[in-house]
């Protein structure tokens, strides 16, 4: 993950949050915690709420004031979710992280803070303008304050989606799953429908003279799933039991002179 | 928002968890949860941390199996931090956001589930095997488990980006951001920059034999910020408050008989 990004918390009342802020961090590989003028921290409802990210709460930085947080940041955002009187130019998480990776990409020794506001009121207006830039969760409007945990998850989670998407690791989906078994080659494949012909035509399912779509939607939908070479070993072993059934069945016939 | 989207918990231990999956889903614009045999709701804690999301917490369904919850729906996604036994395939949440958001544009009205486990062991295997795809929060490996709010959060956040999209209302940053006053004309700044030169000219910063980049520089200054016209006007005022100053100071002087 990237380093020299701080999330800062001004004023936070509930210590509670800033445990909850401080898993959120380390969930996602962030370290760098500040507290600006916390209500009360250290606290036992902090701890209990970082499940685990007591080393992000014991190396929390603590000052007495946003200006000093953020001084030797050439990046800074503020978190809002409501419009202000003066407009400023305002990005969502996405866009934020986007900027943040152009950023570290050109030099990673960049340092970046993002800052979040009281829990009841957010940043004051003065606090907003020493920001460069205002980040907005597209949250409802009629319901738009975020806990500042889940605030912090999800800018914490944006910046880890840019970071792994810049260092080529972001798993593609399904197709890129780190399977346990290699897929099945198209010559498995092909000797497998072969076999499933063979057995529906057997059971009487698959009429040589209506064949309709039978085949080619067994097809489709097995291909669709992108089977593996223990799964085409387990399908060519049902329809061999199948084909086993059918023989037993019809030597019992002729045993009993049916 | 997309309606006939269920955020499912199964077995929540914390009920001040649920509150905080209620905030997390109305912030986001989502009302249907539904509680697989939670261990303590409703209660006390719930509310509180729901902070207004009252109206989720009430309209919560509560069902005893999560095969009952998800038996009408027709696109069903647990959420799973580690690897499993078997590989399932796994998507990211933005993955998991374009695949509802394909599906909601071609029938809205189809039904979408996205299951999330108990707090301290997610969900069973059997639990697992029944939903159709697994989504995977891309946390660090060594501290992979989200609060389960953060988790709700990071998921509703992503359905609700990809709505906006959808919908065209994800707010193009900066240039769209709403603005109180209108961009300033490119007549009106080729005035501001045409004053500026004059008025460096007369304080002797500007000189007319090596003008260097000056005027190019400050033009590129100004225009990245992309002005809007109250502050144009504005820049205008000093100017006009500095060439002033200056006749002032030659009036001062011819009087004075320097």
């Amino acid at each position: 993950m990237y380093t020299e990004i701080k999330i800062v918390l001004v004023n936070t009342t509930h210590s509670g949050n800033i445990g909850a802020v401080a898993r959120a961090m380390k969930n996602m590989g962030m370290t760098d915690l500040v507290l600006v003028d916390p209500k009360s921290f250290p606290s036992e409802e902090a701890s209990v709420r970082a499940a685990g990210a007591d080393d992000v709460l014991s190396n929390a930085m603590r000052v007495s004031t946003l200006k000093e947080a953020i001084k030797d940041c050439e990046l800074v955002f503020a978190t809002s979710a409501r419009a202000r009187h003066i407009p400023w130019p305002i990005m969502d998480p996405r866009e934020m992280a986007a900027v943040v990776g152009e950023v570290k990409k050109a030099d990673s020794a960049k340092k970046v803070a993002i800052v979040f506001g009281r829990e009841d009121r957010g940043l004051t207006n003065d606090e907003l303008h020493l920001c460069q830039h205002h980040v907005c969760i597209p949250s409802v409007e009629a319901f738009s304050s975020l806990n500042i945990g889940s605030a912090v998850q999800v800018i914490a989670y944006e910046l880890r989606m840019g970071f792994l998407a810049q260092a080529g690791q972001l798993q593609c989906p399904q197709w890129g799953t780190k399977w346990d078994v290699p897929l099945a080659t198209q010559d498995q494949l092909d000797l497998l429908f072969a076999h499933f012909e063979q057995t529906v035509l057997k059971t009487g399912f698959l009429d040589p003279d209506k064949p309709r779509q039978l085949m080619t939607r067994i097809r489709r939908l097995i291909m669709r799933a992108l089977p593996d070479s223990i799964e085409v070993n387990i399908l060519r072993g049902i329809l061999t039991s199948v084909d086993k059934s059918i023989k037993l069945k019809s030597q019992l016939k002729k045993e009993v002179g049916e």
